[in-house]
C-alpha cells in the first residue's frame, strides 16, 4: 500500500522542500509514498482569488474562508476517501509518536495548512478536520508543521529506514528519553567514553543505559514519568 | 540588530527551504535576518569524509562524532560568539513560545541538526549545547525541527509581520488556546456565524471569545490550565 499525502496550502512551492532529500526524498523517488501539494487559491471564485476575509466580531488579522477551503478539501478528498483530514493548528491535540505510528499504518493523510489568524470554524466542523499541533509555539503557517509531521510518518513506512532496528530503542518508544550516546575516539579533549560501555558486559551496558534514560527523563521531563491522564481526543 | 542563524547540517540543501518563501523569505530578502547552512561533512578529516561511527557499547544505528562536530561548531561559532548553541533533539527541553520570544530578542542562533541515533554526549557537554525538542515524536533528523524553530522566531523579528497586533492575541501568548474564528459568508452550508459576533457589542464579543478560549483549553489541554511546576532547564 502506498502512503498518499495531499497538502492544501497557499505555498505549494514549500513542498516537497526538506522532504525531497535524505530518507524521505529517497522514499519519494522510490514510490514508497506520494506527495501532492494543492494550491488553495485555485478554489477561490472571484477575480482577485481571495481566500480570506476580516474576522467576524473584529480584531487583527484575516480568517481563511469556509467556502473556499471546503471546495479545496472536497476536490482533494472526495467522499469515500479513507484518509484522515488534518488541520495543522496550535489549537490542536499535541502530536505524539503514537499518532505518528497510526498515521504511518494508514493510507495517507490530507493536510490543511492554516495561515493568517486561523480558519473559519464551520469548515473544521463540516469537514471533520482533526486539529493537530506540533507544539506550544506559533508558526507563520501550517506548512513547517506539515513538513515535520510527514517527516515523522514517512520514516516509519516499510523499507524507509535502512536499519529497521533503529526505530525501536528511541526516545518515546518506551516512554523515556533516550540515554546518552558515545562513539570513537575513545578519548577526546580529555573526556573518555564511560568505562561500562567499553566493558563488553552487555547486561551491565543495558542496565547503565536504562538508568541513564530514567535519570534524564526525571531531570528533564518529569511529566513523562507522571503519566498524566490521557488527553482528550 | 540583524538576527544571524547558522545551521550545522549534513543536508545544507534543505535550507532555506520553506524559510525562503512567505514571511520568512521576504524578511530574508530584506536583510532582517541571515541564514547560513554549514556542511558538517566539510569538517571530517579522512578521505571518506566520515562524520559518524558505531555506538560505544553496541546497538543499532550510528553516532555523530564529537571531534568532527566540535570542529564544525568552533568554525561556525568561535569563542566570544554571543549566540546560543542549540541542538535539535527529542531529548531536549520542549520549545515554548517564551523561549521563541527570547531567541527573537537575541543576536541569533547556532543550530546543530543531529542525524542517525544521536550525537556523542561529550560534544554536547564540552560545547555547551542547549538541547531543544519541538515535540514528543521522532524525526529523520534535526533539520525539519530547525525549520520550525526558525520560522517561529523569524515571524517575531521587528517588521516581519505586516500587522504587528496579530502577534498578541494568539494561542499561548496568554496561556490559553485561541477562540474559534469566523468570517464571511454569514451563512454557509446552513451554518451561521454565532450571533454575538455580529452584534457589534464589543464587550460581549470579548467575553464570548474569552469563554470559548477557556472552554477549548479545558477540553483539549487541561495541562495548560493546571500550570504544572516549571520544567527543569
Amino acid at each position: 500500500m502506498m502512503f498518499r499525502a495531499t497538502v492544501l496550502t497557499l505555498y505549494p512551492d514549500m513542498f516537497p522542500g526538506a522532504l525531497g532529500l535524505s530518507l524521505a526524498g529517497r522514499a519519494l523517488e522510490a514510490g514508497t509514498w506520494v506527495l501532492e501539494a494543492v494550491q488553495i487559491r485555485d478554489f477561490a471564485t472571484d477575480r482577485h482569488r481571495t481566500v480570506d476575509d476580516t474576522p467576524a466580531g473584529g480584531g487583527a488579522g484575516m480568517v481563511m474562508r469556509a467556502d473556499v477551503l471546503a471546495r479545496a478539501i472536497d476536490h482533494a478528498s472526495p467522499e469515500g476517501d479513507p484518509r484522515p483530514r488534518l488541520l495543522m493548528s496550535p489549537r490542536g491535540k499535541p502530536l505524539t509518536q503514537e499518532r505518528v505510528r497510526e498515521l504511518a499504518a494508514g493510507p495517507g493523510a490530507v493536510i490543511l495548512c492554516g495561515r493568517f489568524e486561523g480558519v473559519d470554524q464551520r469548515v473544521i466542523e463540516a469537514r471533520g478536520l482533526e486539529e493537530v499541533s506540533i507544539g506550544d509555539f506559533i508558526l507563520s503557517g501550517g506548512e513547517p508543521a506539515a513538513l515535520v509531521l510527514l517527516d515523522a510518518v514517512v520514516r516509519l513506512l516499510p523499507g524507509v529506514m535502512g536499519n529497521e532496528a533503529s526505530g525501536d530503542e528511541e526516545s518515546f518508544e518506551n516512554g523515556l528519553l533516550e540515554h546518552p550516546h558515545y562513539t570513537r575516539p575513545q578519548e577526546w579533549e580529555s573526556r573518555s567514553i564511560p568505562e561500562v560501555l567499553t566493558s563488553g558486559n552487555h547486561k551491565k551496558i543495558a542496565a547503565w543505559r536504562r538508568a541513564e534514560a530514567e535519570r534524564l527523563t526525571a531531570e528533564r521531563r518529569p511529566d513523562l514519568l507522571a503519566q498524566p491522564p490521557k488527553r482528550a481526543t
